[in-house]
């Protein structure tokens, strides 16, 4: 693949929600269309992603991890879309996170050369993977999380087959009972980092956790959560360092979804014997959404007194294709195009064709379910018995990671819902 | 787009799943690399399709359609892979089903010629997309739902502003109360298909029904059901049929997803004043899975008594990433790699690297919950205990739908999990 087919491939009437009469275009191309959404210059429904929010979420997060001297590490999971990964990176991040090796294969191929693969690594062909990508751009760092013996000991049986490997730096991760992956104890955490020390199939450059798990919404039971576990994460730190187990020049210490990202900011920070570059991960701020992640910056904005400093910048479109009973509007949108994970999608606005502005959706209005193909508007105000076959909805959505998979490519908006650029994803 | 393209498109190691080590190739060349996947020559989690199950599927589902005197339009939206809409047309299909109008050209371009869209239309920029495609490829025949006065109008307008617009080919929907969009009643059905009649910009080609979303896997409840909807449907049928509003040669009469199919296939056939082709839509038959679709496969089976006619043929392998506590074992696979939808993935087998076939998971196993790219494997037993990092876990899934929309492109094995073809998807 060149990089231009990766920031710039050609998009064509079989990329769902790309117009059926439209030639194949570059996707730089389409924001030259003069296309308008609530015109119905594209099939419905239609993922698509508001400029000035997205600027402004950009923007906003870059300016947090500065403001609190941790860089950031935004997780590339969330977007697979090397277009933000560039305009994460253009906004100052200092590297991108991944799942998976496939997924870090598209950040470096957007540009990035600090990643982070927040997630065990263990079989041999992924560690070829990164051993062969480390190889094909020089000064290429990726450092991935560890977090047992059985699995450095599969490291160490992939380095000693491989042809001329290059040892793979290693986050410990840390853990919570009861939840996911990470080292339980103190003492497990510690054995570890000093197994990695003696090996030469690895070097120990950090410590992880992700706090995301435990976050309730509640402010006095998170912070109590992330000050626990950021605690544990420092003097397994502390300890590191104390007994020369790190192999780098600086240390990484790193935290944060995007949940309570604010309450592990500062625990980031550290003086240890040589410098400590504190990283966030977060993902989901780049879109943000209209609910789980809405309800979470509430209590951060109460926090940290910043206002609501992420605005939800994903909306997916559909159209009312049947009112068969009073109450009951269904929807040409359903599983196949919206997040339903977390919560089901929220009506945040109509539009009768012809009006150039939508309406904001009344506080009655809800979707009552999905289908693969369809959504249940439900109502029952005025509003909703006006609603005829046609008209157009705007649905907000609950957890960006889950619409953006659904989407090979979704246009960017201006405020009046004309087309002005384009975004292309690559799960 | 070039129809070698959709066949058979270059794959690279941007597609999850796709070793990372690996040249582009074509999806034609795949099948002769030598890879298996127990061996670990493919990067985890990775979604693939049995040969042999899906070779059965094929031809048992043509098979009951044909013995029941009926034809097959398998729903395209399960799958979307237009290798998969050629081997369903090969085994005798009689067209192919779809959602939307992007569907549809998927489905065109891969060779349908007979498609229904079992869904409404009515944005012009659909209707306008249908009439330039049976325009592009004579004999293409498009016929959609209609279950409204409203939508019927809105194809009239884009009729009276199109530039020698065809007629639509309409199957007037049937409804249930309480469930999604159709007609609800008797004399709403009539009155819509004789405005349908007396429209220049649409003609009635036949009667269409879901019965699917009433499907509970009880048999007397569902037979009841099924009986009371297509009872209707054929009274509206023969009163369409005796006012002469059918404007076709040949009536549609369809039905039929993957849950009852069985209780409205013979209802499918009528004696009208001119033929009549009955025509089941079932789209989740061609993988099947190892949840729903299993259990409502067990009730048809024991209704027409011919054994579990319908085979798994959709796996999700994934490896063991973390042991962290007994009783728990976390799978590298989640929410953006498997079908979570009408419930968790199911535990089918597992298989220690080096091993060339795999041991069924014992009953204790179940995955207790998802993330985005994790699984959380609980068990209690010795086969749990045993469990190390690196062992590879096959997890069943319930609802294919919500799986094939995950993977652009998914590898076919044989018996022994060597990669032996593979199909790819494009929603």
């Amino acid at each position: 693949m060149t990089l231009q087919d990766l920031l710039d491939p050609v998009i064509d009437a079989s990329w769902k929600g790309f117009p059926h009469h439209s030639a194949p275009l570059r996707r730089s191309a389409i924001g030259a269309q003069g296309w308008n959404v609530l015109r119905g210059d594209l099939p419905l429904p239609l993922a698509v992603i508001r400029r000035d929010a997205l600027a402004g979420n950009l923007q906003w997060m870059q300016g947090f991890a500065a403001s609190h001297g941790v860089g950031l590490a935004p997780h590339g999971k969330t977007t697979m879309s090397p277009q933000l990964f560039r305009r994460q990176l253009d906004a100052g991040a200092w590297g991108l996170t991944f799942a998976t090796v496939t997924q870090l294969r598209a950040g470096v191929e957007a540009g990035a050369r600090r990643c982070l693969i927040a997630n065990q690594v263990f079989q041999a062909v992924d560690l070829q993977g990164i051993d062969d990508m480390k190889r094909a751009h020089s000064g290429l760092r990726v450092a991935f999380l560890v977090d047992s013996l059985a699995q450095l000991e599969l490291i160490e049986r992939w380095h000693a087959a491989a042809a001329n490997p290059q040892p793979m730096e290693l986050l410990l991760e840390i853990g919570v009972d009861g939840a996911r992956t990470g080292c339980r104890s103190h003492e497990q955490a510690l054995a570890l980092a000093q197994r990695v020390r003696a090996s030469s199939a690895a070097k120990l450059v950090g410590i992880e956790c992700y706090e995301g798990l435990g976050a309730t919404g509640r402010s006095d039971a998170d912070t109590a959560y992330a000050d626990a576990l950021m605690q544990r994460v420092r003097e397994i730190a502390t300890a590191c360092d104390e007994q020369q187990l790190f192999e780098t020049d600086e240390i990484l210490l790193t935290a944060g979804g995007s949940a309570i990202f604010d309450l592990v900011a500062d625990h980031l920070k550290m003086k240890l014997s040589r410098p400590v570059q504190g990283l966030l991960r977060s993902g989901c701020y780049v879109t943000h959404d209209h609910g789980t992640y809405h309800r979470f910056m509430n209590t951060v904005a109460a926090r940290i007194g910043c206002g609501h400093g992420l605005h939800a910048a994903m909306e997916v479109w559909a159209a009312v294709q049947s009112c068969p009973e009073p109450g009951l509007a269904i929807l040409s949108v359903g599983k196949r195009d919206i997040s339903y994970d977390l919560e089901l999608p929220l009506p945040i606005a109509f539009c009768r064709p012809g009006k150039t502005s939508p309406t904001a959706s009344p506080a009655d209005w809800k979707i009552g379910g999905l289908n693969d193909q369809h959504a249940y508007l439900r109502g029952s105000g005025p509003e909703h018995q006006a609603l005829r076959v046609g008209d157009l909805v705007a649905l907000g959505i609950s957890h960006p990671c889950t619409t953006f998979d659904k989407w090979r490519w979704m246009p960017v908006v201006d405020d009046q819902f004309n087309v002005c650029d384009a975004i292309v994803t690559c799960f």
